[in-house]
């Protein structure tokens, strides 16, 4: 007598040397949106899916892992949303360890959707309930890190920040021909509550006269004699780079107090970039003109770095997935995508280290 | 016995059926920058030059043909200009209308710097003294229309217009992933203090869901209804693009009151698209965005369309110069370049007419 | 006893003026595709629908109109199509006329759709097609024109041109780089098989330092001579835009001998850009490269420009259809959409004008 | 008696905490150009001015090296070109070991310039000469990594590359939308002849269907076979990415054979676009095209990355210089700017690693 074993197709040996897998995967996005969230999207639907398993997208962040609010996700509808900006996920600031009943309902639907995993991409706030949803309740979390201002530990760059630095070069690029033609001093404020990344950066690839970051003390008087110096010098114009989390001190005059929070949490330490221009109009004598580029930095089809770092990432996300190495993050160390605890990742901000601004110092002095 | 008579080479007759010339011709920008002033210099310089002139940059505006503050210009030094936003010759407010002195000054410098001609490129100031020169004092001035808002007579459009209108649309294209990202509404404001041009075209260009604009009494209740319907039917994101000069009665609550006046003698009239932001948000309850947009709308490198339209601008100014049309204007009408009275051009502002205002505002139904 | 009469929708009188409608109207877009057919497609539907009209899209050109392969198009379905490039509606080189069967085909498929009306968007072949329907078959048609090109007749610009000279003058910039560190020529051909307008524009807008289009034979004594003379003056590195339609004569030398016909009837004459490029090197002794742009040209988002001539272009079509003003063409004339017979438009080729060519060749003396 | 020392200022003290320096350091950019070359020259010379340096530039490579054609390079006329492409230094493929006259010039103008060290950007050849000098004449050289194809050993990344790869990501984003209107497959054809690294990387960033690089033998089956299987999944569309240095084998049938040499010894491969373009359109019927993107790729401003790498790595190689730790070369490792022995990074290809090939493949199965 023939015994005929029929195997599953999703048991069959794959290419890719890890495995096949039945598995059934959530994701989900969290906080603010960035640039390059779909490629990761597209990067773990297409890893998972090629390894026979089934995924879920989960809408609308955390609230749609709660809710159940969910949308299939196959090879098909994610192959056109690598050029396109945002989530299509959607997103929101939902934190279900806000309420003990939300986490309950969560893992209701969790187990109500037959899902195996949950890959999270987000944020602190995001990674910190995957982690904790993992920790607590040996639920199947994996993280990838998420934030437009480059401050997440354990991974050298994150997704976002090249398009969001791209897009301050390009304003300041354009700003720099009106400031020249009326002899002006312009002064551009980016994103960076608490790191100072965004305008470093986008400072050194601006050719900017100054840069003004939260890690730096300001000193209002160290600042004005290098422009002045620089006018004097026969640059008729200057660049001025700051950073929404610099801090002014009350005694450098002007300082405008409305801070506020909006939505994601994110502090608004109240128009730093309107006081350093009243500052510098005041004590230099020149006509000075403050940009706030806002939500526009981080907005739009990412750069080719940012959708193939969010491609990897999503690649690398799926293998651990299917690797079942549970409560770890993805991440970017050198030229290779490498897992580390999200234990270890969370909680932890990320700023410029003092060696790499004084290369940028080079430039300001 | 043989008579040599020596020709100069400006006497010689020359391809293009002008006429040669050893005139020497001034050249200034005043008013705000806008991308295509370079063009229209390069186009000036080249057309006078190749017909055996001589060509002299007026620095900063009437203030460098007050205080005779020049610089030469030649086929080599504006080569290679088209491609830079902004004026190489640097641009003020200064009129010298203003004082009586200051046109006796102009007078002498025109004549000390032996000048034949000058061209002012400019706007409706700017415009105006050349017509008042030429009026009072016989100069032989040329006008070429510059406004970023489109909203000079006598001409279909004007330069920096499109670029103005490109880098609203690129902003709002980016917004538009972050609001469906998060299920917001975004507000754009954009420049026009006077004339909705820029707000129209931008609106129309990004499939805004509503546009708001100087020449069209804002109707709050319509605008909400529209963007409430268009919610209820699906679109859970919007796009408003407000033109800063749109005006909102107080009795839309909302308003904000710091109407302040820039160097340019431009108004700004109080933070619009903050008050409607901020009425959105009341009366649907659904998050609401203000980006205003500001300097970068009028910096950067021009379009193709701006750089050929300030080029055969250039050319056609060049040529009214050779031959002799002063107290005109060149202008675009359709596709050809012609020339109008400076008279008839200035004091006019070209509004956005009803008819074309209609085809825009299927989209706002 | 009361009666009650039912008014349906498209009965009830709207707030454009034209009245309401019950038609059935369908659209299509054939030939080559371009950036700015979306936006006509948006502005079609939503006129029609704002009217109370229906949409269908017929789909691949005039095969969806022979075969009846439809879709319904809704405000909702083409909300989100204007920074596409492309047409959703797919497009063929399908012409009816080529097969009578298929005429007759399409006549039916055209009644058993139901359709009261139809919008062609189209080149010279495509809109032949819709005028002669209309005159054999006293069919319900509409043109709108659709070239890269820029050269069909009656209407002052084609959509899709606006955005191929900046990506043209884009490529361009970048190749200015190159050259000028390596002291070398570039040589760019560019679209435009029998009109210029594509390398005029671009070559405006680049500065470039030659042009060679299809209306203008070619003198390369001249090209070479003005070329050497920048050179001698100190410009060490030169542009020369070429029109592929540019033809050279066989004593010119390097002539490409391989021309061939591409699916859209398109006659590539041979490799012009290779040519000239070999004759500049073999003359002047200088370092000349080629760059033969191609589709590049023709894909992508549309400029504002295009979006907005598309947009107000696919609204005047609309209208027409609302009007019952069939067998005519919607265009631009100044600032203003107009409408003209097809029959005055197809058949008539629009080149460059030689007043228009003077004004560019101010640069090329 | 008051003994007064007048201590000069290059011997002061200096923040950066590196000392002052009196040194005259030249510099000069071998090979082809590409966008970055700027941002680096505008590092080095910053670097060594704060520390009361000077310097000299070398025009043309090694040529100005060895005819001693030089420029002064200043802090003001370095200010103003981190955004433009190429190198205003110039360039060539002078190579000074082909002829041992031309070492032994270039050792006395190396003299006679009075220059205390070499700063040389190229690429392998360059950095050959570079580490040759300083071995064989112990010459005080510094090398500075330069390959638009990124496969450059000891250094994780060099600049030029991120502006390559999103160029040719914008120009297949374009392709991309005419060929889903005409259900075309495009052959993208990238610069890479030894390495694939650009079509790998814009192949991810793009969503290609496939990708054929160097490092990969071309499996013309397998990719026609998972062509075939997209479009009957109904993606009717599909975008091939094709390193230049992808290698055919004469049995695919179509393969061109014209391979020839560049100037700068860059051996083209002979049209393998093209040919793979013919074998797909043979194999499956469908209508191809190919898009050879050529010079674009290396020219124009470079993107936020390659400004700041280059930035970083200038102002790594100027404090090298400083420190004088000479015959060694400036690298890229994770975030750090680090140095290496030229010795060490000369001579070894960095070609496309496995492990990192089977993260994209995912995509291509």
């Amino acid at each position: 007598m023939v015994l005929t074993v029929m195997v599953p197709a999703c048991h069959t040996q794959l290419k890719n040397g890890i495995g096949s897998s039945c598995m059934k995967v959530g994701i989900l996005t969290g906080g603010g949106d960035c640039p390059g969230l779909n490629p990761v999207i597209r990067g773990v639907v297409r890893t998972i899916t090629n390894a026979g398993g089934e995924m879920v997208g989960l809408l609308q962040g955390w609230r749609g892992a709660i809710q159940g609010i969910t949308t299939p996700l196959t090879v098909e509808n994610t192959d056109d949303i690598i050029w396109k900006g945002g989530t299509i996920l959607g997103s929101s600031r939902t934190n279900p360890y806000k309420k003990p009943e939300d986490v309950q309902q969560l893992l209701e639907t969790f187990k109500k959707l037959g899902l195996d995993a949950l890959v999270a991409i987000g944020g602190d706030d995001t990674l910190g309930v995957a982690n904790k949803l993992y920790r607590d309740y040996k639920l199947n979390t994996i993280g990838c890190p998420k934030t437009i201002d480059n401050d997440l530990s354990c991974t050298d760059v994150t997704f976002g920040f090249d398009t969001a630095i791209n897009i301050v070069m390009e304003a300041t690029d354009r700003l720099r021909t009106t400031a020249e033609s009326h002899r002006r001093i312009v002064v551009i404020e980016t994103m960076g509550r608490h790191a100072g990344w965004i305008a470093l950066h986008s400072g050194i690839a601006t050719a900017a006269d100054y840069v003004l970051i939260p890690e730096v003390p300001v000193d209002v008087d160290h600042m004005c004699s290098v422009l002045k110096r620089r006018r004097e010098e026969g640059k008729e114009y200057a660049i001025v780079v700051v950073s929404e989390g610099a801090v002014l001190s009350h005694e450098d005059g002007f300082v405008t107090q409305d801070a506020k929070i909006d939505d994601f949490g994110h502090v608004s330490l109240g128009g730093v970039g309107e006081s350093v221009s009243k500052i510098i109009e005041h004590r230099l004598g020149v006509e000075t003109r403050c940009v706030i580029l806002g939500h526009v930095q981080r907005g739009g089809s990412p750069t080719a770095y940012d959708r193939v770092l969010g491609t990897r990432l999503g690649v690398g996300a799926g293998r651990l997935v299917l690797e079942k190495k549970f409560g770890r993050m993805v991440a970017l160390q050198g030229t290779h995508i490498v897992d580390v605890a999200l234990e270890d990742a969370v909680g932890k901000l990320k700023t410029v280290e003092m060696e790499y601004y004084k290369e940028a110092a080079e430039f300001f002095t």
